[in-house]
């Protein structure tokens, strides 16, 4: 690499804009050489764990998607977090059921939801759809599972609705025993996220919403350490005795 | 680990502190998802590959020590940097010759000193030196040179004076073949810093300072990638026929 490589206008003017809002921040906290070099220890055996995007998507995505779409209307964007991954199965079917195993442990979860745009109605949206499974783990990450069991993508039928059959998540702790986990107790928090389904809704001429949704009542709304709970993106888990119920409406933005 | 994990009152305060001007440089920056995305992916392998200590040590560090000392009396200090090595021979004699193989190549340096308080006259200060040798590399990281060349540590005398023999440093660029290479050419900059002598300095009951030297007439003074030069550490390299010299005073803080 040599120093013809091109300029990136916009890495420019975000490193100079770095650079001044850091000088505030380091005017204002006056870290001594041995506070940045512990710094700089932690943040190095947090890159050589291959943690950085757990800990950029818990403890600053939140933020570049809050500061992107203050005002906006239409859904909240939520975090997409470290646990997304492409090519999960096309789900056909009026009732689209998530990949799960047999005997699937969890609450049975019936979820009908709606996409519509800022604009008025609008139909076969694209909708992709990951969450944990009833002890806290996601297929293709952590847990024992099958290859994207409990994630799904379908499309949305003329009117925009879609009902989808799976089991309610239950919140999870981030994981606690690498240097993320480091930080997490050293600023006071507590690692836990409240229970979510992931949710990623793609339409031509429309910008890709990817958000979450929240069940009312849960412990860890308030404390989210990810900071991702939004109150438009909560609903309410209605208990029908076999199963749960829940819905929620998302509204896209044009491009 | 578990949440019982002591809270860190600087580490949250830090935190808290960082959102907020963190929040001030979103706003203004307006990342859509596919930038951050593309950062998260870029931080992952800066990460990984092991070179956090050269970004921050080249981007930020600077930032820190002038936040930490701006407007206070004595040496302004300057980074460390990522090729500080404890552990350096001891050197003993009036004239400190810097470890070094025969025939090193390079113009052959005599550096003076003198180290004292901002309270008045300082007397045996633990000095350490390092600096790359004339292909801009440094022992014990890039250099095929023996381990601890041109690296050691003295004391100044009763007056706080020293003597150095070693070779003039010379410009050199950090590493571009990596992230941080990758980062230096996008955000527009050059990857060169201008010759320089690290040095730092100990005495009980005075604040260690880390500092460097710099030549005037250096070539990349105006631009060093690290922003490290200060106007009160330049001095002049005399030419004296078969050797050069230089020479330059510190003045350590009180603790």
């Amino acid at each position: 690499m040599t120093e013809t490589v091109t300029k990136n206008e916009r890495v420019a003017k975000a490193y100079e804009g770095f650079v001044k809002h850091m000088k505030n921040f380091l005017d204002e906290q006056q870290f001594n050489h041995e506070e940045y070099t512990n710094f700089v220890k932690w943040a190095d055996r947090l890159g050589r764990s291959g943690e950085i995007p757990l800990f950029l998507d818990v403890f600053v995505e939140t933020y570049v998607l809050e500061s992107k779409y203050k005002g906006l209307p239409g859904t909240e964007p939520s975090l997409l977090g470290p646990y997304y991954d492409e090519g999960s199965p096309l789900i056909e079917g009026a009732t689209k059921v998530m990949p799960q195993r047999p005997d699937e442990p969890g609450d049975k979860l019936v979820f009908r939801g709606n996409v519509s745009s800022v604009d008025g109605p609008l139909a076969n949206t694209k909708v992709e759809w990951w969450q944990d499974d009833a002890e806290g783990l996601y297929s293709n990450y952590d847990s024992p599972a099958p290859a994207f069991n409990l994630r799904g993508q379908f499309y949305t039928d003329d009117n925009g609705d879609f009902e989808v059959q799976s089991i309610v998540p239950i919140p999870y702790q981030i994981p606690t025993d690498g240097p993320t986990g480091e930080f997490t107790f050293a600023a006071g928090y507590h690692a836990y996220r409240p229970a979510h389904i992931h949710i990623k809704f793609e339409h031509e001429g429309h910008e890709t919403l990817i958000t979450q949704v929240f069940f009312e009542g849960d412990k860890w709304l308030e404390t989210d350490v990810a900071s991702g709970v939004r109150s438009s993106l909560l609903t309410k888990l209605e208990d029908k005795g076999d199963h749960k119920e829940a819905s929620l409406n998302f509204i896209m933005r044009p491009e």
